[in-house]
């Protein structure tokens, strides 16, 4: 079976059950960063292959060494945590930069924590490395040529382990994974002696590259663990005051289908359906106890995949601009190209779809329909296909709440909304579709949270 | 929901639920009919244009009015009732022909009984359209450009309301569906007096081209009743003294993986997966107990569909031949792909597809596969998924035996294999897949025992 138990390993972690991580304290500042200029060097993302020669950064990691000098009381272990320490200003935090990464199938998500609150003393003794990549990440809002800073989800005046700050929220292909990873070596971000917190399947896939490249050592955790603590944790910190959760109010009525913010109070037991490359369905019954229903191949990269075949489209964004303007029932056949009305027997309303893509065995209907209709086929089938499977799994789970999360949504509400009619109209409104505004974060908000847990038990 | 409980309006139907429906006589003649001359009218499928004039076939039926006088006892409608029983030569059975017809979203599959037990007496007073029926059907194996009789199916020598016969399976394309009518109207096919059993969603959407092109009149069942009605009588009578049933030993060993036959003796509770254009997943407690536990529009359609938009081909056959030369693994993102090895936790092999078509948004991994690659990724695809809704089904209706039929797994030893696989491997050997020879034709069956039943109520 594919069903697993789980339990978390560090205990009760109580940190943030009570929905805030030492406190949320709004701030008096809250400009989100805008200003784009483009550093010559430092990109992390200009392709697959960005494996420039290594040393040579012109980034010294001395100023490290200004520090006051801690006791002499231990190993020189104990002396490095203890002097790592003092580098986020206080004991019992990890030494800035302060980051949480989930390496995806497809994308890889960065969450990076910006101090705000830093005194005139402590900008003096950062050192330079450090000081460059908290400048190159707020000042940026593109990283070479893929990268992108989700500036509309960045969090504001966060207070976090005592420092406040910003968390800026940064997506990049997998698939530049490498050339990241050449920019950390170049720029010596071992140097910096922080924790490198990852999850996600190209935390263990690219462990040895981290390891060997950049002299990295990752600090690899369970990607579904990483999920639901980040997600509770950035539904109890809320979106700059507003809700992250929402929901769709008529959703069975798409003319007046309308987004709703709401609060995800007493959230379990919730079903949590994350949508990547695949799709992970999990009954998730307190933030430590929970357990992966199933699972679908048929998720995000399934979409996009199909979607480049068929229409040669290229992107993500592309594939949904199609998606958008198609007609689905020019390449579907519906109960109603079968039974010629309802199949009443069995609540088969005629505009169900009996068969994706059923009309495509003919050639006649190939030709006259548009690479629109087939976006919009693929998109409709991917959805209602984790549509039924969630529905069933929480009938047979017992659970009405559904939360939907991961990037397969982003900018996607012909999905959103379908499967909010999906969960109402086959439940007779029992079940509710939820949503969340950081879609695809969570992972990597996670893994930024065992960043800081860790440091507890040093 | 889409579920919904049946239960038969026709009572407890005993008729076969001992296994034999009026006992299973093996007979002297078994010689499947090969000789095939295709006659130059009255193919009925070819093409979906089928509209040549009507009342020109040179098939007369004033034969009809050779029969002996009945006594007129009662209506007119009675009448005609005892009249037509005398025409397959005794009471309580319909008057020849047999048929059993289902009419799905992409074949028509039809039964036909040929009778071989016909008297010289008989012969002699068989109505001309009656005769030219029976030689068209079986003396051909082809009819018109696309239909089809499936020879290696014929059940041989059974006796069915006390009449011996060969069982006859023909399928052809739905689209054809109004030719055939045509050929109804020019064959003066009313004049004979039969009922049409019709089942499938055609029955419904066709009715009226019936009635009005010609003259005909439908008695429309429900596909899911006929489909288990006729699961368990074919199974009861056996495949030619030959088990109906066949599993696969060693499922989750592919080199060692073996069709066995075997009997589906005591088969309640079954889980019974139809996969036809789109996919019905039931749960069988008895002949007349089921429930229509859910559905995927994600079947046999959705196969040939995109089959056919990927690569080109124009049939089910192109698209299985091509499936059987490719490799997958070049079009979908394997758990190892992600991972760099199994995602041990939630063991998930690294061999499991963790994004079907998921490396098929990179142009340079689209430029290295071939046709063959992206027909057996398609069939990978919706085999996996149908399999997965099927495990779950399965393990929260707790049914252990799981029987897959329908049109889908016809010359598809790559999905039954794989579904195999997957009940035995995911389930820990605990679920159980079985097959049937019949695949597709259970519900023309289904429909063909309801005009029996028929008769005796008149």
């Amino acid at each position: 079976m594919e069903n697993a138990k789980s339990s978390d390993p560090n205990g009760t972690g109580s940190q943030y059950t009570n929905g805030i991580l030492n406190g949320f304290h709004p701030a008096q500042q809250s400009n989100g960063i805008t200003t784009a200029h483009s550093p010559s060097r430092g990109s992390f993302s200009e392709g697959g292959n960005t494996h420039s020669g290594g040393g040579h950064s012109g980034i010294e990691n001395i100023h490290h060494l200004h520090h006051p000098v801690v006791q002499n009381n231990g190993s020189p272990a104990k002396r490095c945590r203890l002097r790592r320490r003092m580098d986020s200003g206080k004991k019992n935090r990890p030494p800035f930069p302060w980051f949480g990464m989930d390496i995806g199938g497809t994308l890889v998500k960065l969450v990076y924590f910006e101090p705000k609150d830093i005194t005139a003393e402590e900008e003096q003794e950062e050192v330079e490395s450090l000081k460059s990549i908290r400048h190159y990440l707020t000042s940026n809002v593109a990283y070479g040529s893929t990268g992108i800073r989700d500036v509309h989800l960045e969090l504001c005046n966060l207070t976090i382990c005592g420092r406040t700050g910003n968390l800026h929220f940064i997506r990049f292909p997998t698939q530049d994974m490498l050339g990241f990873i050449h920019m950390g070596r170049d720029k010596n971000f071992s140097s910096l002696h922080t924790t490198l917190c990852a999850t996600g399947g190209g935390a263990y896939k690219f462990e040895e590259d981290f390891r060997m490249i950049a002299n990295l050592e990752l600090q690899k955790l369970d990607e579904l663990d990483c999920l639901i603590h980040g997600l509770l944790y950035l539904d109890s910190v809320s979106f700059n005051g507003h809700p992250e959760c929402y929901f769709f109010e008529n959703a069975s009525d798409p003319e007046n289908c309308e987004k709703r913010p709401c609060c995800l109070e007493d959230p379990f037991p919730m079903l949590l359906v994350n949508i990547g490359s695949g799709v992970s369905i999990l009954s998730v019954y307190s933030k430590d106890d929970y357990k992966r229903v199933t699972g679908t191949s048929l998720g995000g990269g399934t979409f996009l995949g199909l979607c480049c075949l068929l229409t040669g489209c290229e992107t993500f964004e592309e594939a949904l601009e199609m998606a958008a303007k198609g007609d689905s029932s020019n390449v579907d056949k519906l109960v109603k190209d079968i039974y010629g009305g309802d199949y009443e027997r069995f609540g088969l309303q005629g505009s169900a779809v009996a068969s994706s893509f059923g009309h495509m065995m003919s050639k006649e209907k190939r030709d006259s329909i548009s690479k629109e209709d087939l976006a919009r086929a693929t998109l409709v089938t991917i959805t209602n296909n984790i549509g039924s499977l969630a529905r069933m799994c929480a009938v047979n789970e017992n659970i009405t709440r559904v939360v939907f999360v991961g990037n397969f949504l982003r900018i996607n509400t012909v999905s959103t909304k379908l499967l909010a009619y999906a969960m109402d109209f086959w439940s007779k409104g029992q079940l509710k579709a939820l949503f969340l505004e950081h879609e695809g974060y969570f992972g990597a908000v996670g893994a930024f949270l065992e960043l800081l847990k860790m440091t507890d038990d040093l």
